[in-house]
C-alpha cells in the first residue's frame, strides 16, 4: 500500500507515518520543516520503505507524486504562537495543502483523509460540540488565518465529494498533545510541562476557569487508521442522514474535560521537585473558553474512543520533554 | 485614475464601472462572462476610457497587469443557482479573485475594496447583524462553497493589512436588487418580478415568514465609492476599536426589513394585470431565517445610508425586465 502524509515531520505526520510504516506501507512524507523536524523521523529515516520529501506543499502539484493509495492531508503549523506569526503563509496552507492532496486522490482514485480542528467550532455557543454544530469563528481576527484555513479546507473537500465523488474523510481534530510535541509550541501542555521542569511561573491566560479537553497522540492515530480503512460505501451510507453531517467528518477527541488550572496543578503534582508557581495573565484576543467533542459518531463509525487516560498521557509526555 | 473593476460585466460591476467612467476614471474591466453579460457593459463598452478583458480571475496574475490606483473586486457568481451548478469555481473564485486583487494592491500601494458579503454572516443568531457578529455558517453545506469562499476573502485580506499594511477595505452587501441583475439570477426579486411577468406562479421557499432587506443597487454603488475615497488613516483610526472590527469592514444594505411573502404582494400589486398567483415550496437546505444590516458604521463613517425605497427600486427594476 503506498500513502502520502503531508506534514510528516510534524507531532501527528511523524507518529501516523511510523504507524504506517510498521504495518508494512509505503510511505512518501512531505514536509518544509517549519514545524516539523528531523529529529521527529529519525526513528525510521532510514527505513526503505520511507521517501521524505522535504517541501512546501503551497509549491507542489499533484505531478510531482506518483501513484498513492491513501493521502492523509497534515500539513499546518497548528500552535497559535507558530500560525500567527506568519498568518498569510497559514491560510495558504490551509487552502493549498487540502487542494493538492484532493488532486492527487482524484487523479488517483485513492482514499483521503483530511486533519481538520475543532477550531473551526471557534469559540462554541453549545456544549459539547457534535459534527452538525457550524462553529463561531471570527474571519478577521488573530486566530482567522488557521480557523478558516481548516473551514475553507472542509469546504474545498465537500466540494470535490459532490462534484468530482472523490473519497476524502475528515477529522475535526480536538486538543491533542505527546510525545514530538514541538517544546516551543505554546500550547498549553508543553508550555506548563517545560514551565515545571525550567521551574519558571506555569501561566494560565485568564482565570484558568476556561475548559480542554486532551487527546493522547496514540488515540488519535488509531482514529486515523480506522477511519481511513473503511470502505468508501460504508462511509458514505454513514453520513447525510438528519442529524449527520452531508459528508463524512468525524470528531476526534477524548471527552474528559479538564479546566486549565486543573492542568497546571496536575503538572506540577507529577513534578514534585519542581519550584514553579501558577500566575495569571490576560487573555489573549478570541480564545475559545469551552471546547469539549461530542464523539459519538465515531464511536458508532469506527468503533473507537479514547484510552489513554490525561494521567498517563501527561507522564508520559513529561518523560518525553525530560528526554530531549 | 486608474482602476480595476473585477466583475465588471456583472449586475453590479458593471453599474460601478460606468460611474467610474463618468467621472472621468480610466477602467479596466475584467469578467469571465459565467454571469455577466455583454449587454451589462453595452452602454459603455467603447468609452475609450473602457478597457475590458474577458478572462476568469483564477487564470490571472498581477504581471498581467498594469499599474492602478484602485481595485474593486467584484467577481464572483453570487446567486444560489449559479453558484451551486459549480462549487469547487464558485470557492476558487472567492479566494483566487481576493489574492489577484491583493497582490495588485501590494505591489502598486493601490486600494482596494472588496464585495464580501451578508452571506458570511449565515442564518445569523443575532438580529440584526453588526460587523462584529461572528456568523453561523456550515462549512459543509450545499451554501458553502459562496459562503466559506466569501469568509475566507475577508480573512486573506485581513492577512495582507497585517502582514503587509495592503490598504485594503470591505463591504458585507446584503440583498441587493435593481436594473441589470440577471433575468436568471434566481434570486428573489428577479424570481418574483419575471414569475409575474410571465403570468407563472410565483414561488415562495418556506412559508414566506423569512425576512430579507433589500437594497437597491445605486444606494451601495455610492457606499463602493465614498468608502474607497476614504484616505487610508481615516479608515485605519475608524477601525480597531472596542466594538469595531478589528480590520475595516462595513456592512452595507437596506435596514428596511420585509417577509418574503410581503415582497410577493408588493410585486404583484404593481403589476395588477398579471395572473399569478402565490404558491409555496419546500424550503431548501441552510436557508437563512432572518437578515437584516445594522449600518450604524456605514453612517458613521461614510456619512452614508440608502434613499431609495423598496417601492421606488421594484417599480424601476420591473420596467426594466419588462425591457428585457
Amino acid at each position: 500500500m503506498k500513502v502520502l502524509v503531508t506534514g510528516a515531520a510534524g507531532f501527528l505526520g511523524s507518529h501516523l507515518a511510523e504507524r504506517l510504516l510498521n504495518e508494512g506501507c509505503q510511505v512518501v512524507g512531505v514536509d518544509n520543516l517549519y514545524t516539523g523536524t528531523r529529529e521527529n523521523i529519525s526513528s525510521f529515516a532510514s527505513n526503505p520503505n520511507f521517501k521524505f520529501l522535504e517541501a512546501d506543499v503551497c509549491d507542489l502539484k499533484a505531478d510531482d507524486f506518483d501513484k498513492v493509495e491513501e493521502v492523509y492531508n497534515l500539513a499546518c503549523p497548528a500552535s497559535p504562537v507558530h500560525y500567527q506569526a506568519r498568518p498569510h503563509f497559514t491560510t495558504m496552507t490551509g487552502i493549498k495543502g487540502v487542494m493538492l492532496c484532493l488532486e492527487i486522490a482524484k487523479r488517483d482514485n485513492a482514499k483521503m483523509l483530511h486533519a481538520s480542528t475543532s477550531e473551526i467550532y471557534g469559540d462554541p455557543l453549545v456544549h459539547p460540540q457534535k459534527e452538525s454544530y457550524w462553529g463561531n469563528v471570527n474571519t478577521i481576527g488573530i486566530r482567522s488565518c488557521y480557523d478558516e484555513g481548516k473551514r475553507i479546507g472542509e469546504t474545498l473537500i465537500a466540494d470535490y465529494i459532490r462534484e468530482f465523488d472523490v473519497d476524502a474523510r475528515m477529522t475535526r481534530i480536538f486538543n491533542t498533545y505527546g510525545t514530538r510535541m514541538h517544546p516551543q509550541d505554546g500550547r498549553v501542555v508543553s508550555n506548563f510541562i517545560m514551565q515545571a521542569l525550567n521551574d519558571q511561573d506555569i501561566t494560565i491566560y485568564g482565570d484558568g476557569s476556561q475548559t480542554r479537553s486532551f487527546q493522547y497522540y496514540s488515540d488519535l492515530i488509531e482514529a486515523f487508521v480506522r477511519f481511513m480503512r473503511l470502505p468508501k460505501e460504508k462511509v458514505r451510507a454513514f453520513f447525510g442522514l438528519p442529524d449527520r453531517p452531508p459528508v463524512p467528518v468525524l470528531n476526534t477527541g477524548n471527552p474528559g474535560e479538564y479546566t486549565i488550572k486543573e492542568l497546571a496543578e496536575k503538572t506540577l503534582e507529577k513534578l514534585p521537585n519542581s519550584t514553579s508557581k501558577i500566575v495569571y495573565r490576560p487573555l489573549p484576543g478570541d480564545d475559545p473558553k469551552k471546547r469539549k467533542p461530542d464523539i459519538e459518531l465515531a464511536k458508532k463509525l469506527l468503533n473507537w474512543e479514547p484510552t489513554v487516560s490525561l494521567d498517563e498521557g501527561l507522564s508520559k509526555t513529561i518523560e518525553y520533554f525530560k528526554s530531549i
